[in-house]
């Protein structure tokens, strides 16, 4: 991806990776659909064959980053013994993609919620199924007698994802030298355990 | 604040407060600068008088609630005894502030992320204060030995206002019977301090 045009691959994927650098350098306001065709090495036209809008580009770009966002998600429940260490596997997974996704955290922390459309007209089913997988893990420790039970799961996973969320845009928006986001990851999930759990794990 | 229109107090107060259930009902792009003065009970021009543009009211608004927000803060502060009693002060202020202020709650999580005038230009200096603030604590527990260090007190600080963004979100954006807030508000205290705390306190 270094370069100034994107080749390579089918086109629709070489005009979602264009649109996502020209988003993050120019913003989603400024970016113009001529400035995408040019690092895609696209006809303006083309895009049209592909997408309906600036909108549309922005919320597909969202879609391809919560696929990402949700295999990660699935790996983690997959791989983690118990829920405590699902949870813990997830936050190192969403906040080391973010660092390996630089300029789509950025798409997706700053520029989504300037859509009109992404905020009003949108579902995101995506999201919800995010959500949803995030607060069965939550559910199944809860239902184990190993975390705290007395907020409803969908409301502990909407507020992880929040926490998860605002480091996401701390992190991408921090001007200067990054902090170590790994490092926050691990405290994070320390935390997050430390405070869920009703029971500390026998070693 | 029943009723259709608003009345008493001073003119930009008025504005203020009928801006905040315009926005809250028709959303920023839908809103229209008539039906504020409308419901402000004042001509269009009036409001022009004292605000440059729709963009500058709903900052003004986000101002005024961000006063709010700070002044919760700062008497959390005040009345707790160690840095672990203020944070959980704080958390239980800011998401009742958010059940007696929903409409202004409202306008904060969804429509103000749509200003691209707010993302792009506004340099948020309240909200730069807030944080600054709340890391304050943060960083007085950490040097008492009493809190996680391995994490800069801003960092830790920017985490929780996310979780605490996202619980107003969901609470502001739910269907039908809203969550108990404040049953939320005890649960994330005892979370976040049992996860943050290195030594539990001596009853």
């Amino acid at each position: 991806m270094n370069g100034h045009s994107v080749r390579g691959g089918d086109k629709r994927d070489r005009i979602l990776q264009a649109a996502e650098r020209v988003f993050a350098s120019k913003g989603f306001y400024g970016a113009k659909v001529s400035d995408i065709a040019h690092v895609a090495g696209v006809a303006d036209g083309t895009i049209y064959l592909y997408f309906r809008s600036k909108d549309d580009l922005l919320i597909s770009l969202f879609e391809a980053q919560m696929d990402r966002v949700l295999a990660e998600l699935r790996g983690a429940v997959a791989d983690g013994e118990d829920a405590t260490e699902k949870l813990r596997r997830f936050i190192a997974a969403y906040l080391t993609m973010v660092e390996a996704n630089r300029h789509a955290a950025e798409v997706i922390t700053i520029e989504l919620r300037q859509s009109a459309k992404f905020m009003k007209e949108y579902r995101n089913p995506k999201f919800a199924e995010f959500l949803k997988t995030l607060a069965a893990v939550i559910q199944e420790g809860q239902q184990q007698g190993r975390l705290r039970a007395e907020v409803p799961a969908p409301i502990a996973a909407r507020t992880l994802f929040g926490a998860l969320d605002e480091l996401a845009l701390m992190w991408v928006t921090s001007r200067g030298e990054r902090f170590d986001i790994r490092k926050v990851a691990d405290w994070l999930g320390d935390v997050v355990l430390k405070g869920l759990e009703l029971q500390r794990r026998q070693a």
